[in-house]
């Protein structure tokens, strides 16, 4: 084991507990010497990603070529990721009043849910990509049917989708002016924390077991306040959403962990929701919106897609080595109608992995990961075993038994029959 | 009367209202066709600066050409100036534990109140400027020092300074790192709320008739999270307090008021605290923390006065013009000791009043002013004048009477000897 993998490994431990596993039979006896394996099935840490490119699949609307080009998309996708983001946007969800997409969406997480992943909806309330025809409706009217909506939809998709954005960029919400929307005049008369009450109460109220995030790129002490204030009104946030597009470029392990222990100190879980990496040219640093630059054409370049994978695992190495962080979402599986039509995604346009997908698939499916590994008992029937967080299966005799490893050592039995 | 005169009057018609004046006799007959002579005597509206440079003459420590040079000074301080910021900087107020500068800092307001300059404390509660002697110190034990610290200023200053800057500079103060002290450890441990609810509470609870500002430099949105989530925390703010020092430059009257109108929604009063306009070089953009940008000489300029009298005017007419700023404090009468060592003063280090000083006067004493105006009384005995809301006298026939102009149309009567 070389000096920096030790690091690497040290710097990650507390993702990792033992565990011990005996071996009986059904009379309850120890079995020493008894072949075992054990593999793990599931990180309990969250490897997000949006899974926005599989609605179509999901539902069926595409065949021949197409359609295999995303179930190879889907493969790839489903090897290293453990939670899709699912978009809830209101202006595409319901461009027309009273007809949302409620059963493709369910089709979708229907469909992921099939596949092991966990599925997040995004966003419940947002000042952008909005309906035209909220606009112009009076306040109040505007206000129910956003409470309407969060109902609707936490409701429809109870059981299917427990993880919701409540909330999306309300340090800016009450002055946002990049285009009219009925949401910034609502929370500029509301103000910002009730309308964040609004959301989580409605939240809460319809589905008591959802995780409820608040989420916001403004990562400066605006947000802090805003946390601050939203905690002393007693709204019940249960993580903190930390967006982190990095069009401009990779911010570095200490910017980022310096920025990730500012918001670490509320106690709550962070959440690094939205995050991207180019493997491409960088968006020039003068622009502040990153919704204003707009390209023809922004390819993935060699010498960006090896920039991006070096980054993307220094990203994920300093992230999931920081105790308060419990998920990171990238932003795009592929560069395929990617955010601002810039190369983000960790696939090519053309379906081939670039080097950042090896370098995260390695980490979240090697380095952090208990492949199947052949133990065999002591004389005490056991086997004694350091692994992720997440669920485990062992196996022995073709008896099998599934189990969580938590935070804590923990004790499981296996099972198996007499030979 | 010229167009542009006319809407700069048009523009503050807000401050002023019209009363009706009777001129009685002791029977309480009206007297038509009585000269009566009618004077503004104060501004309601706060045109402040800071006192600091009055201490050592206040107190009789000054004599010969400096003590000359002082009562100058402050001949131009009070002939425009209505409220005085006193230093109550926690570091030089008490640099050894125990012995306060209370009978000095006394002795200052009241010499301020013999001059009919109403007086103002600043800060209570800042992370800078602090005794050295608080550190090291266990948390607890700063917290209790701070609440006692400002219980004791609050209490021995009550009737002579009860408008108080309760807190400054919250946005960055659990973040602060340029120097140790012992409030930032204070406010990340408490949160930044709670600190401001230390702040207001300690000081409402001594002096329940005191006007308590929260303060700040940082005018983002950070600053709006964090009032918002303070009066959501039920915390009393009786104004906000907004820094405005330009040292790098005016910020011209368009950003100014946009600025202004963000934190008016509040609904409170806004005190701009601290004004500063350089007569020199501007300081560099770059400089973040002006605190940070130190020059051996800062000379003023002919041509720096001349746009630093400009932009005052700009400045003061644009302010006064929003009907949510209540008081304009600016931060220097002379350059002598400056802030910086920047030409910020009104009045040179020789003593000349600058371009800017007579801009302001002009203003504040002329055409935003009643000057003594006589009128004859009508067939029923009354004059009506339409002046700035402040106290005013009206005189007729050796006889005299004081009264307030407020928002709304008033009448007032004035008993004269019959002749």
């Amino acid at each position: 084991m070389d000096t920096q993998q030790s690091v690497a490994q040290q710097s990650v431990a507390h993702r990792t507990a033992e565990f011990v596993l005996t071996v009986v039979d059904h009379h309850g006896t120890p079995l020493p010497d008894v072949e075992v394996t054990v593999e793990q099935t599931r990180h309990a840490f969250g490897f997000g990603n949006i899974g926005f490119d599989f609605v179509a699949l999901a539902n069926d609307e595409v065949d021949g070529d197409e359609r295999e080009h995303l179930e190879r998309l889907a493969d790839l996708y489903t090897d290293v990721f453990t939670t899709a983001t699912l978009p809830f946007y209101w202006g595409t969800f319901e461009p027309e009043r009273g007809r949302p997409d409620t059963v493709r969406l369910r089709r979708t997480a229907e469909w992921f849910r099939e596949r092991g992943i966990a599925r997040k909806g995004h966003p419940l309330v947002w000042h952008t990509v909005q309906p035209d025809w909220l606009l112009g409706l009076p306040l109040d009217e505007v206000e129910r049917l956003q409470r309407e909506r969060i109902r609707r939809e936490v409701s429809d998709f109870a059981g299917l989708v427990d993880t919701w954005d409540a909330i999306n960029e309300v340090v800016i919400m009450p002055l946002f002016d990049n285009g009219d929307n009925a949401i910034t005049p609502l929370a500029r008369a509301k103000g910002r924390i009730p309308t964040i009450r609004m959301a989580f109460e409605e939240a809460r109220a319809t589905n008591p077991h959802a995780t409820l995030l608040l989420n916001d790129f403004d990562l400066s002490s605006a947000y802090e306040c805003l946390i601050e204030g939203v905690l002393e009104a007693g709204v019940q946030i249960d993580a903190i959403g930390l967006q982190t597009h990095m069009h401009q470029g990779y911010w570095g392990e200490e910017t980022m962990l310096a920025m990730v222990d500012r918001f670490a100190r509320y106690g709550l879980p962070l959440h690094l929701t939205e995050t991207s990496l180019v493997s491409g040219d960088l968006m020039p640093a003068h622009v502040v919106d990153l919704n204003d630059h707009r390209v023809d054409s922004w390819p993935s370049t060699p010498e960006g897609e090896a920039r991006q994978a070096d980054e993307v695992e220094r990203h994920y190495r300093s992230l999931v080595g920081h105790p308060a962080v419990e998920a990171v979402t990238y932003w795009g599986i592929t560069d395929a109608g990617a955010w601002l039509g810039a190369p983000i995604g960790l696939v090519r346009e053309d379906g081939t992995p670039k080097p950042s997908y090896e370098a995260l698939r390695r980490l979240v499916k090697e380095e952090w990961w208990t492949g199947p590994t052949v133990f065999r008992t002591d004389e005490r029937g056991q086997v004694r075993v350091r692994g992720f967080r997440g669920d485990h299966r062992a196996d022995a005799r073709g008896a099998s038994t599934a189990f969580a490893v938590g935070r804590d050592a923990a004790e499981h039995a296996l099972v198996v029959p007499t030979t």
